[in-house]
């Protein structure tokens, strides 16, 4: 399996580097590597209760991610999945446990137990007051009193942080946590396994299906259940955690085992509080990464019933940045759709010259329509011709409704229809072009400038200059020439529209796609429309 | 593929909502489901600048993750990848457009540009203040002038969001985008491409390779390179970077596309650090994902000229959790291991009493080696009388060496050097056992009271109760036996040894995991050597 590490023996050292550079100085590390992996606060004056966790890496941000004012003092990493030496444990509990005495939170794995066990005795007899609290949150063996602690420790280190950053004794702060492994149950899903380094991926959840109550450590699923949806999905957690709790308010934590993307897991959280526990669930933390299972495409629901002092310490700041916080579950807020959406029809009004010149346009584009198909053919599907003259045909069809004595309101109009009668990127741009004309004019430029300010708009928000082999090869120079006379512009325009049958390599637009072979020798079909319908406007005036 | 939603349809609105729910009141939707996805502040009162972003569903937390005090004040979300349309946009701008106008901040997609450039026109068209801004921070294709735009836009929001935040006007906030847009580059790399929802997962990049330069919609990348680890990949991200800034320091972003651990992503941080930009990279944001491509096993680098006034609007608090912060980038922080690692030698002393029943206690141990092998063999694997007489005999070699004459330290030692020389969870276990005695007997309780202290600390630690086939079936009756003498004690140990061959479910230890079969109808090999002991000190004394 391909994965951005350097080498597996280096992994957990390489990343704890990692974290320690980019987390502004709050942790360091103990100078033990790679034997001993252990991160510290470096605010830390041993003047309260210390809390130690950890255990294998793999479950980032879990352990060195939550370590900071208000949760975890130190963290200690074994390598992936696997239990740090009692060595490391001991390093740890020394450097951070003062007179006030170190709670070790551990979760119920025979190696950790054993290995914080043991070191928890060394610091006991070096005189330190070591207290130790085992986490077995998982309910996916009801029958097992041994149950597994997985992110239901979270909440350990969330209460336990709070109280003890608020100065409580070690008794009160074991007793707290004590209390609260008393209470919290927990139970995972997972659509597929995780990616241990080094090793193959085992590819033991097939098709159609998903596991149940998982460990976090690639261990199997208690059993593999028939996947549909999020919501059966869902459903079937709360099916195991229901019976496990009380009546009364709970606290969720919805926690991502890594794989899972932000999208699913805001899914599971709807989900979730639609649930049938949905309205027993009064607090929420996450969804998001707290106790993950390396990549692993799952999630699990941990539940606590809900005190008002463990409301408090719950959502007290802290430091890390990785704790997603703890909020009041609510209703989805909606707000009402604002005025203005649906376009004020403008008032018809007639200005028979105005009309006529539409027409005029119009018609233009009309007559334009086979040779522009054709030149567009040459390089592209061959419907520009048909694009402009059916956009035309309803627009001299929309006449009557126009306000063409109000030059403003006449162009916003004209913008409006092109956005409903044209389809694609062209319809937008010529509404946005025409739209723009419209506020120039209406912040009382003359026409020339208004159009100008059209022009920036559309080049500001489709990207293309003069040189892109698109339209505005013709309609910039005629712009810049019509103060001289419709003559020069058209003179501009043609020259323009000519000069693209020399681009052969475009920055905008669809030429930008193309190769230069079937772009050279024939003009953009965009130029060519302009310059027809400047040279006839020349014709006409 | 599995994914854990509904239907592609409802997903990105049950998203929004899931999101909206568990924001604590922070954000709410406006009333147009499903066509109108915008999200907005509920804190929000219209008297400074807003900022609108938005696009395709599929980047979370981008854009509707990062609403709220200090960031955005409106996300606009289509269907994954897909372009929110016209109208959306519009109701967003709408929604949250005061006096004061509006900045939108779209990432260089025609759709997007298209479709947030004519809804500007149109709120324009109602009298707003509307300015626009395109990203376009990919340096993927240098000679493209139409570069895409990625997680750069992150500085946009956050820039911009402070500025208005504080209180600037429109012209500045649009300035300070355009600075920013100026000067951000980013690049992406990638292992696997993503999973579309409703779509077969492409499988474009095979063993052994990468793609760089890749975009966030399931694009291709620019090219495709050879991988070979962590180090390699960010050499080619940053060799692609460093032609593209000038000289300086810089902010740096990095960005998890979704589906990299956060074990891969430490460890590219601290690449990134050590890298030959290392010494330009001051200030660095994430690693975490930002701007994600779904479930993109990938990353992306962004950097931004650092200036004193960009490093101020960065480092400020916002309220969406979603944005890491951005912190200075430092050496890893070491601190030297405590003292106290290395047990301290116990000064060797002298008792012949206590040296003859030590001596006497391990030879029971050596002379019951077979009998014990024979009986674990019925069950496991054999080793239970091996691993006690190895343990025995090592004792009886360190009897030169031991603290004879002191109680509490002869127990602590008695741990240390079982600990040392015996392997697995029993030499672990009886070492808790004796340094717990020797905690014990050291704050003066007696040898019976000392004994009981060290039993439960084992059970505290291994999890184990009488009842569950280990020795503690022996030990604790024996015990408890033992103020009535060591007669007493011996029968005790005996009856509950031999009521372990009954026990055919065990809760804890190895037997946990055997079936009822092999277990029943002989005793437990750790009890039966206790009741071994017990019986031979009771023919002795």
């Amino acid at each position: 399996m391909k994965q951005f590490i350097n080498a597996k023996e280096s992994l957990v050292t390489e990343a704890i580097d990692g974290t320690l550079r980019t987390a502004g100085g709050r942790l360091a590390r103990l100078d033990g590597y790679p034997h001993i992996k252990v991160v510290v606060r470096t605010d830390w004056d041993k003047s309260k209760v210390a809390l130690v966790s950890g255990g294998g890496s793999g479950h980032e941000p879990s352990h060195a991610g939550f370590v900071g004012q208000g949760m975890l003092t130190a963290a200690v990493c074994g390598d992936v999945f696997a239990s740090p030496s009692v060595d490391a444990v001991l390093a740890g509990i020394l450097a951070v446990t003062g007179k006030a005495g170190c709670l070790l939170i551990v979760k119920n794995y025979t190696g950790d137990r054993l290995n914080f066990g043991l070191a928890a005795e060394r610091a006991r007899a070096q005189g330190l007051k070591v207290n130790m609290v085992i986490v077995d949150d998982d309910v996916a063996l009801p029958d097992l009193p041994q149950a597994r602690g997985v992110a239901g420790t979270l909440f350990v280190h969330k209460i336990t942080g709070a109280l003890a950053e608020q100065g409580a004794n070690l008794e009160k702060v074991t007793d707290a946590a004590n209390r609260v492994i008393e209470g919290v149950v927990s139970i995972g899903m997972s659509l597929d396994t995780c990616t241990i380094p080094g090793s193959h991926k085992e590819d033991r959840i097939g098709p159609g299906k998903a596991e149940l109550g998982l460990g976090i450590h690639g261990e199997a699923g208690i059993e593999q259940v028939d996947f549909s949806n999020a919501r059966d999905a869902m459903e079937m957690v709360v099916e195991r955690l229901a019976p496990a709790i009380g009546p009364g308010p709970h606290v969720a934590l919805l926690n991502n085992l890594g794989g899972a993307t932000p999208l699913e897991m805001a899914v599971l959280a709807e989900e979730l509080t639609r649930s049938r526990l949905g309205e027993q669930v009064r607090w929420l933390i996450g969804p998001a990464p707290m106790m993950t299972s390396l990549d692993m495409q799952g999630f699990s629901v941990s539940l606590l019933p809900a005190t008002k002092a463990d409301e408090t310490a719950l959502a007290a700041p802290v430091a890390p940045w990785a704790w997603p916080g703890c909020v009041a579950v609510g209703d989805v807020a909606v707000v009402a759709l604002p005025d203005g959406l649906t376009p004020i029809k403008p008032t018809p009004s007639q200005n028979d010259e105005v009309r006529a010149f539409i027409e005029h346009c119009c018609s233009i584009m009309i007559e334009a329509e086979s040779d522009l198909n054709a030149l567009d053919a040459k390089s592209g599907d061959g419907d520009t011709g048909s694009t402009l003259a059916t956009a035309a045909r309803a627009l001299t069809g929309a006449l009557d409704r126009l306000p063409l004595a109000d030059q403003t309101q006449l162009h916003r109009a004209i913008g409006l229809e092109l956005s409903q009668t044209m389809g694609g990127s062209s319809g937008v741009l010529l509404a946005i072009f025409f739209a723009a004309v419209g506020d120039a004019s209406a912040s009382g430029k003359d026409i020339v400038d208004a159009l100008k300010a059209g022009l920036t708009r559309v080049q500001q928000v489709g990207g293309a200059r003069a040189g892109d082999r698109t339209m505005i090869d013709a309609l910039e120079p005629a712009l810049d020439a019509l103060p001289r006379g419709v003559g020069e512009a058209a003179c501009a325009a043609r020259g323009g529209a000519d000069a693209t049958a020399k681009i052969t390599r475009a920055r905008a637009g669809r030429a930008s796609y193309l190769s230069e072979d079937s772009l050279a020798g024939h003009n953009d079909p965009g130029a060519e429309a302009v310059a027809r319908l400047f040279e006839s406007l020349a014709e006409r005036s």
